[in-house]
């Protein structure tokens, strides 16, 4: 159990598997992102028809509601959500930094309120592995501080109350079926990310995460800060770079040793009625779609653009039909899917870093990991 | 084409098939309502595993939006919302009535204003065939007006501007391949009814629709005009029974003659978080449901039902999260389908009449046609 083999590997790109209690996953993986126990807009049917074999759920949002207990009472997570590959829950932590009202943090752990109802609540490491436990994901993750990636002193603190806390999420952790994950943090301060990978890697982890990358950092200080980290960990471990990211952030990713991916991009982009394409990121609200019989991406074997015309979905995304959030979800969840699975078989025949360059290409109008590209003049035009 | 064909009877009720451009539609037969070319919150995929064959889409609100122009420049409304089986659409007039902001109507037409931006447009007999050759539908129907069931005098007016209606919609019809049917009006008025009943069977209709019913009057009211209509009608064409109904509805409505239903009702149920039960209705909202591990009705074969509990369906709802919509449609969507399918092979194998009895039981909770029977002082609790 949660033995990684590497199958294959082209310059610093590995392909793999992770064995899990819920079957292997096939690295590298991109995994969809269900916060609240559903993929957003989809059914279970639906994301194995896509290809997804890891999700993500939120520790955070599921303590508070339906909350932990309610989820292993049923029978634990994949059974209540009905997902019977392999699941990875979050610690929490970074949840309680970015969505909490109001926050307290101590040595000890954290005191914060919901974003929900504002009733207070309280997790340390030892209350993160509870509830992960009675989640019961495949892979658990160890409960960290992500800390303002520019604040060296800052980080450092937070980095050093993250190496503690992770020491202890292995002592508190009882279940042997579930991976627990390390996770390095450090900012962007390459002298605390060299001694956090170290730290990290010195530590009995099945797996290592790679945490407080893809906030608000630029893409050059996100490859150093990987490069770094990725030189100072072992070969045979899965690393999981977390909340990334776009099609180029997958590649470059990918190209420096990643295995793991997680992100909400594909379905949050959905709902503001965006698509990648290699044309580069369309909003499908823009009247210039009205009568076009294409469909989105016309080398894209999704079951929408297999199906619907461009025309279609704006006539949904104009009419607030919410089958557009669930058409759009597909399309934008099986470009990445199939992207990493199609650079998991090139890194397996060898063909990889060749054909990275027209990977870059394809997909550079789509790299922005805000909605602030979209062009909304023309989200006024509701006719 | 367009064909009725008897294949069995008992008492009234009948089992049939009508011959269509899209295919045989075997009758009884309920059709979901897909008002702006989408079955709310559903894929035609999900669609076509729930059964469903015939669908309703409404003239009104294409016309409006995306433009039935539009539509008929890609292809027509099956190859627009890519459903490759029967589709009726509705006339307009009952929107026209009930949705636009105002309106003024003369013999010769209707002009209205648009609910969704104010715009003034005219529906006349001639431009709703238009319109409905434009959006391509295998049954079309005649423009009529309907008016309060209860006021005899001006139900009179109605009536006859719809038979003057009907007569020109049959002469404006330039399409071959589309079946119209002819609407019979007269509210609750049976002395109306009968007029119109015998006017509209002598027509050259190749189907009969029964407008003006589950719009406020007594179920007596209804099984009275029923009644009286379907004795006034030839048995060789189909007869379509115009948004109806709850399940009670739909077998009284079979035991009686009718052949065709449509009703938004299981959908917008969905929406409403009520869910079908041979129990009677249930608000999965009610924290009854928090820890229920049994699935919304045991003996249910759909989607649904076959995978998720209560619990997981009360959680999607109290996070808001849009899967609620979808997975509650499938149910009570393949409720209505599969309660007609049973009752259609019920009538071929001669079980029909002795089966009514446990039917109408086992379904009387959910007779309601509004959602005014939901428990909502339980929907207050939000955690």
């Amino acid at each position: 159990m949660f033995e990684y083999k590497v199958l294959a590997s082209q310059g610093r790109a590995r392909a793999g598997v992770f064995l899990t209690s819920h079957g292997d996953i096939e690295t590298p993986v991109f995994a969809p992102v269900g916060t609240q126990a559903t993929v957003k807009t989809l059914t279970p049917a639906q994301l194995d028809e896509l290809g997804a074999t890891l999700l993500l759920s939120n520790t955070y949002h599921l303590h508070l509601r339906p909350g932990d207990g309610l989820v292993r009472e049923l029978g634990g997570l994949h059974e209540f959500m009905q997902w019977h590959h392999p699941m990875l829950t979050d610690s929490g932590g970074y949840q309680v930094f970015s969505l909490a009202q109001t926050r307290k943090i101590d040595d000890d752990g954290v005191t914060f309120k919901s974003h929900i109802d504002g009733s207070t609540h309280r997790f340390t490491p030892e209350k993160s592995i509870q509830i992960q436990e009675n989640l019961g994901a495949d892979i658990i993750m160890a409960f960290d501080e992500c800390s303002d990636p520019t604040d060296h002193a800052y980080s450092k603190i937070a980095m050093e109350r993250t190496h503690r806390w992770a020491e202890r999420c292995l002592t508190a952790k009882t279940r042997p079926d579930q991976a627990l994950f390390g996770i390095i943090q450090g900012g962007v301060n390459l002298d605390l990310r060299t001694v956090s990978a170290q730290f990290i890697a010195s530590l009995p982890f099945p797996g290592i995460a790679i945490g407080g990358l893809s906030v608000g950092e630029t893409k050059d200080e996100m490859h150093a800060t990987l490069d770094l980290v990725l030189q100072s960990i072992p070969e045979l471990k899965p690393r999981y770079l977390m909340g990334v990211g776009t099609p180029e952030d997958l590649i470059d990713g990918i190209a420096r040793g990643v295995d793991i991916f997680d992100c909400v991009l594909p379905t949050r982009l959905a709902r503001h009625n965006a698509v990648f394409s290699p044309k580069g990121r369309l909003n499908l609200m823009n009247a210039l779609f009205a009568r076009d019989p294409r469909p989105i991406d016309e080398t894209c074997e999704c079951y929408t653009c297999q199906t619907f015309t461009r025309a279609y979905l704006r006539h949904l995304i104009v009419a607030k039909e919410l089958l557009a959030g669930t058409l759009l979800s597909i399309h934008n969840l099986h470009a990445l899917i199939q992207l990493v699975k199609n650079v998991r078989i090139s890194i397996l025949d060898g063909t990889f870093e060749s054909k990275v360059p027209a990977w870059l290409a394809q997909w550079e109008g789509n790299a922005e990991r805000d909605l602030s590209n979209m062009d909304t003049s023309v989200n006024k035009d509701l006719s």
